[in-house]
């Protein structure tokens, strides 16, 4: 594809559209908007526009547009995948300005929100009413509702209350072209032509910018537990979290953490937690519920499956200061690691009964490869985070060899009935890894999708595919 | 389109594919395949064919393809929105030897099944390992897993368990071309480019054919209780809906219905039930949980909220037999109000909050133009099906004047916030509505998603889009 640049002319158009003071182009903007989360990697735009509604969007896009100039939309940043990396330069354009919470719907459960607000924040505004949206990735305190929506975002309590699929009900998106469209209705259901609001979900903002949501919410659960469980291997605590789900129970949150990522955590960020010799993994447990006599009858039994895989111990967490302490060890954990090592991050997800043979492969293809790992993640949902440490690689074989050992992971992944990301997305690190789980005339089907809603490929350009 | 016939050629070939057996040509075989449960529509197809598996799908769609053949993909013939019918003549390809359950899978909690698998085969086959599937439309008895797939069903449980969407997590699917592909991964979540799975959900045939399907399965509640409401208007029933879920409360079923219907159901098919006079409108609600204490505080709490929106009596059933006599009220309505009288079903569905200006409205357009109505649904998730009855009204105009009619009703539920078909899809018959939901650039994408998947427009012509 051949970009043309935004150019002097470009330049002066989005001062038009958007007004003198919401274009950058000096160099430490430049800079601070050249990288995502992703590893180290950065790519300078020409420039950085903040758009304030979808009618700038609609006005920039439909120029950039006639033109072929690239436009990387931005969320938060927060992106693990490279998918907010401007690889071909041209325009960042940050959704940061659209961040008001237009309407908490009470009477009937759902919010509308713009596309650049904080999910944390929506989280609380909805809790002050006793409203529960559950959506809520690591980054929850910093990245914003479109991001979440452009990447089909997680996190822990999607084992019991669904992925972020089940929550979105209508965007407003603008195109390419500069069209602006409602992708559905307001409704729970919906089986009016091809989904167009499922299409968005996870498209990384290839297909169009999401600027409005209208979110479903759900009642508040009033009380929670948290156990904190330790098993003397992984095998062991992968084992658990099938059996517990077997055994009728559906915790709001069910993450697994290699011990090694706790010992860091202690180390780096001075977190206080007695590690026990002899314990290779533990799980966090969450259940949430509106009766406490209930929740602790389902710990009982939770407890005692966990006896029947080996758990040495069982800590309980009903205080909200002792739920917040086991919550720190698995939130700090993804910072401890990279403060730690240079680290490159895999989010694999397989059927959950087949972690334990995922966590297997991982070890055997690290020893083949000689590199180390710490794993943890969202064990309920089979989606395991796999940190790879460089450690004592030479870079040579980080840079090279290791790619190897990656296609090897996510080969297994896809043996075991799995696929190469769970919630990350495949943005630009990991698009070179799609044809071991696609097919050509699957990918040709992509390729086909992104011609149909961007034919010049001026959006979010070489993300998902090359 | 241009389409050409199947001919004596076309036979042989798929007598080469399928055998003899499986290829019909007789009137008797044609005119059963001519319809589906829409209306009185009935278009004639050249022939049928009954394919055993994927390959023989991919051969037949090959070479229809090469020759511009139509082929109207066929469950097991329960849409009501006309979309197994062959308007183009050519093909039906009935799926109803794909009727295998592949694998119940207890350690990940997934079933694999083939798509001509009858939806209560699945049920019961997976009830009886203590789990649930709950996406169980009123035609759960003869309807196929595929034809709830391609229209993205519902049913009465949606409005606690999620739609047919949360609970499908990979597909396979033969494409026009005669490829087949997955289109997922069997996991709860997925973020690895462009949702195939969800784009085929709901899209009626028209992109591709669905061959397999994994399904996530979930934990059987052990206990249920049935109430029984009745109300002196349908605005206060219609009111109390929105008040339950306010209220902190999800039921797993909450059922609307009019007066009229029940008294149809009484007639018609010798339902008995002490239908009291002052009544305009029930709602039959369910809930379900692993509690039966904890049950009856929730029904408690949900005859306290129905009470505060002027329910006359609340019935209650906890025994099989009592919870199955409510529940017959409720399934015999679409049956009895098509014995009753020549209608038309509309699946309008709205915010639920919106149900009471949304029954306002039926009633007032029906005065208009003359038509009365009798309305039934899953009110939970505001999914109201209107009935129009033709009763008096004359032969013209129910043939012309009535389409304003409904297109009226349509533009009210987009007021609402709503759309127009919440679980039937659009298929043949509400195709020329599109426009009331949709703008230009909107239909323009559906038509290049069309072109992407079936460039040729051999697959279910004249579904969806004209």
């Amino acid at each position: 594809m051949n970009y043309r640049k935004l150019g002097e002319e470009g330049i002066r158009e989005l001062q038009q559209i958007v007004g003198r003071d919401y274009v950058f182009t000096d160099a430490s903007t430049l800079t601070l908007y050249s990288r995502d989360e992703t590893e180290d990697l950065s790519f300078l735009p020409e420039a950085v526009v903040k758009p304030a509604d979808a009618g700038q969007i609609a006005a920039i896009l439909s120029w950039c547009n006639a033109r072929r100039v690239p436009v990387t939309p931005r969320g938060a940043g927060t992106s693990l995948s490279g998918s907010a990396l401007p690889i071909h330069g041209g325009l960042v354009l940050s959704l940061e300005r659209l961040n008001r919470i237009l309407k908490i719907d009470e009477r009937n459960l759902q919010a509308t929100v713009e596309s650049g607000v904080i999910t944390q924040v929506l989280m609380d505004a909805v809790a002050e009413r006793g409203l529960l949206y559950p959506i809520d990735p690591a980054s929850k305190g910093s990245c914003f509702i479109g991001g979440n929506i452009a990447h089909g975002s997680g996190g822990p309590r999607v084992v019991k209350y669904g992925t972020i699929r089940d929550y979105i009900l209508n965007l407003e998106v603008v195109l390419p072209s500069g069209e602006i469209i409602q992708t559905g209705a307001n409704t729970l259901k919906n089986a009016s032509g091809y989904s167009l609001t499922q299409l968005m979900i996870g498209s990384e903002g290839t297909l169009g910018i999401v600027t409005k949501a209208v979110l479903k919410l759900i009642p508040r659960a009033s009380h929670s537990v948290v156990l904190f469980a330790s098993f003397p291997t992984n095998e062991d605590a992968c084992q658990a979290v099938s059996a517990i789900f077997r055994a009728g129970l559906t915790p709001s949150a069910l993450e697994f953490m290699e011990r090694e990522g706790v010992e860091w955590v202690m180390e780096h960020d001075a977190v206080d937690f007695n590690l026990k010799p002899g314990v290779e993994a533990y799980l966090l447990i969450e259940v949430d519920g509106r009766d406490r006599d209930h929740l602790f009858v389902d710990c009982e039994k939770i407890a005692g499956v966990l006896e029947q895989h080996g758990c040495d111990e069982v800590l309980v967490a009903e205080s909200a200061a002792e739920k917040e302490a086991f919550w720190k060890i698995r939130h700090t954990l993804p910072h401890s690691v990279k403060a730690n090592s240079i680290y490159k991050e895999e989010d694999t997800v397989v059927p959950r009964a087949e972690l334990p043979a995922l966590i297997k492969g991982i070890k055997e293809i690290g020893t083949r490869y000689g590199f180390q790992s710490v794993c943890y993640g969202h064990a309920g949902d089979g989606n395991l985070h796999v940190n790879i440490i460089k450690g004592s690689m030479s870079e040579e074989d980080w840079k090279h060899k290791l790619r190897d050992g990656i296609r090897e992971l996510f080969q297994l992944t896809v043996r075991l009935g799995g696929t190469i990301s769970g919630e990350h997305g495949i943005g630009y690190v990991q698009r070179e890894f799609l044809d071991v789980i696609y097919s050509p005339p699957h990918l040709q089907l992509f390729r086909a999708i992104k011609q149909a809603f961007d034919p010049n490929h001026i959006l979010n350009p070489g993300k998902i595919l090359a």
